[in-house]
C-alpha cells in the first residue's frame, strides 16, 4: 500500500477529476495508528505532493508542518471530530455539486431508499431507508464543529453529515471504506436531484 | 489481445471512469474456453489487479482462488444464467445512472425505437423497436437470480435485463460485443432519460 | 505532424473520451492528397490501431485494405460525398446525444444566432444566424448517401449536415479545420439543448 | 515552477478536458514581471506548445513572435485591460457552458450568496452576496475592451466579467488565484443553472 501522504495526493487528483474538489475546496485525511495526515488550507488539490502534509494527533495539534510552511486545512476541526467520535480510519470532505444541490431539495434530512448503491453504505440494505442528517452551514468552517458533532451523535447510522449549500463529511474504517461510501452516498445525492428533474421525487 | 484478467482489469478502469461501477458495485466477467473470470466482491474496480480475479467453471464452482483470498462478486449466479442461457463470451453489469433512470420512467419493458445507435446491438435495425425486459430488485443479488433466469427465456431477443432501481446486465459472444452492447444500451438509456427531461418521450 | 493513420487513431481516441464515437458509431476519415484514409466498420474507435486503417481512392474503391482485413465503414459513401462535393480536406461523423436531441427539438433546420461560439465556424459571425440542414434517418447509412448529397448542395454555406435521430456529419479544409467546426457545432447543439431545458429556447 | 509557456500550455490542457477552451475560443495570459504571454488565435487549445506562445509588453505591443508565426490571440486586448487596471497576473478567458448559460438566467448582473464555494473567491464570505458584471457581447472581441474596461471599474470587489452568450473572464494575482476564482465562478454559475432547472432559483 502506499504510504498516507502519498494516498493524500493520489485521491486528491481522482476526487479533483470527479468535481469535488475544486477551487481548492474539500479533501481528505488519512489516519495512520495516532497519527492523522491532513491537506494545508487553500491548496489546488489535484496538485498536491507528499511533502505537502501536514502530521496531526488526536488532540488536534500539529506534530509536523510542512518544509514549505503552509496553513492546516480549516476543515481539520471537522476531521477531529469524525476521528475522535467514530474511531474512523479516514474522512472525506466533498463539495461535490450532487450534495449540495441534495441539502436544497430536502429539509433536515436526505432520505432515500430502493436504490440498489445503498448497499454501497454500511449496514444498510436495498429496502432499509438512508438517513442523512442536513446541518445549516456557518460564516466559518471551524464553527460548525460542534452541530456536526452533535449530529454525528443523534445519528449513529450514519457515516456522512451533509452541511448545507456547502457539500458533504464521509467517513470510514479505513480510506477504502471512506472512499466507497463517499462515492455511494455521491451517487445517491445525484440519483435525488436527476430524479427530481424527472418529476418522480 | 490481453489475458483475460488483464482485460477485465482494463476494462474496470474505463467502466468506472464512465460511471457504471462506482462504490464498488458493477463489474464483468469474461469467459475463455470452460472457465469464467471473474473480479472479488466489494473491491475497488479501478484498481483491480490481474492477480485479484478469481476463476470459476460452468457449474459456477470456484476453480482457482487469488492468493490474496477474497469473496467471489455476488453477481456470480447472476453471470452463470447468461453464460448458461446463451453461450455468452462476457457479460457486464453495470450501475450505470442512466440506467437506473430509464427503470424509473418505463413499467415492466424499456422500449426505443429511430434512433441510430440501435444498430449497435444485435439483430437490431433502425426501424425495430427495441424492447428490454425489466425485472424488480430484491433484498439480495443472489435472489435476482430466478427472476432473471425467466426474462432471458422470456426475452430470446434481448441481449440486456433491466433492473428496476438497480442497475443493467448486457452480454455478447466476447467481450467486444458485449462491451459496444453495453454502450450502445447506455446510449439509449440516456437518450430516453434526455428526452423525457425535454418533454419529447 | 503525424501520419494521417496515427492521427486517426489518435482522434478517435479522444472523440470516445467526448462520447461522439461509442458503441463503435461515428469516426473521421482525413485526406492525404488523392488517398483517403478511413476506419473499418464496427470497431471500437478508441482501440484502433493505425495499421487498421483503409485507404480508398476517390472513385470509392479501396486501394489498400489492411493486412487484418475487415469491413470498410459504412459511413464511406457519405464521406465521399463531401470529399467530392467540397473539396474537403477531412470529415467527422458523431453520434454524440447532444447532436441528436438537437435534431429532436428542431424541424427541418437548426438555427442559432448570437453565441460566441458560433465564431468557430467557418465565414460565421457573433449576429448571423447558423443553419445547418436536418435530413431525415434512413434504415442503412448508405441511402442517406443521395439526400445528403442534396442537402450539401442546398446549403453551401453549411460544413454540417445532422441527421434526424442519429448524429452529425461536420467537415473542413484538413482536420485541424474539422475538429475546430465539430467542436464548435457539438458546443451549439448542447447550449440549444439545454437553453431548452430551461425554457428560454 | 514550470515557466510561464509550460504553465499556459499545461492548463490549457486542464481547461480543455473541463470544456472552457473547446473550438479554439478561450484561453489563458501569465505575466512575468514586465512581460505577458498569450497564445496565438484560433489554435487548438490541447495541442499548445511552448513554442507557440506570444511575448506582449504593457502596451500591448508584441517582443516575441513565435517561429512559426502564427497571429496574437483576439483577446489580447481584454487581458491588456486586466493587467493595467488591476495589477492582475494572469488572466483566465472560458466560454464554459455553464457561464454563457448563467448570461441567459440573469440580466446584467449575476447574483449568488450562500453557497460555500463563495470563500474560493477573494474577500466573499458564505454569507455575502457575489456580483459579477454581465457586459453585452459585440461582433469582435477587440470591440468589448471598452464596456469590459468601464465594467471593471464599475465592480471593483469583482475579479470576473461575464460576457452574455460568450463567456467569463477571471483573473487574480498569479495564476494559481486566477485558476482557483475560474474553478469557484464556474462552480457558481454551474449551481446557479442547476438551481434554476430544478425550480429553486
Amino acid at each position: 500500500m502506499s504510504s498516507p501522504r502519498e494516498l493524500i495526493c493520489e485521491l486528491s487528483r481522482q476526487f479533483y477529476a470527479q468535481g469535488w474538489v475544486s477551487g481548492t475546496g474539500g479533501g481528505i485525511s488519512i489516519r495512520d495508528g495516532d497519527t492523522l495526515f491532513m491537506a494545508p488550507s487553500g491548496v489546488q488539490k489535484e496538485r498536491l505532493q507528499p511533502s505537502d502534509i501536514f502530521e496531526v494527533n488526536f488532540n488536534g495539534d500539529v506534530t509536523r508542518t510542512p518544509s514549505d510552511g503552509g496553513k492546516l486545512t480549516a476543515c481539520a476541526p471537522l476531521f477531529m471530530n469524525v476521528f475522535n467520535q467514530r474511531d474512523a480510519g479516514a474522512v472525506i470532505h466533498s463539495h461535490s455539486q450532487s450534495a449540495v444541490l441534495a441539502t436544497l431539495i430536502f429539509d433536515t434530512e436526505f432520505r432515500i431508499t430502493e436504490i440498489e448503491m445503498l448497499k454501497g453504505i454500511r449496514a444498510t440494505g436495498y429496502h432499509d431507508e438512508l438517513v442523512v442528517p442536513i446541518i445549516e452551514n456557518t460564516a466559518e468552517e471551524s464553527e460548525l464543529a460542534e452541530t456536526m458533532a452533535a449530529a454525528i451523535d443523534s445519528y449513529p447510522q450514519s457515516d456522512a453529515v451533509l452541511v448545507r449549500r456547502h457539500g458533504v463529511y464521509v467517513w470510514g474504517n479505513d480510506w477504502i471504506q471512506a472512499k466507497t461510501q463517499a462515492e455511494s452516498y455521491d451517487y445517491l445525492f445525484s440519483m435525488a436531484v436527476e430524479m427530481r428533474k424527472l418529476g418522480i421525487l
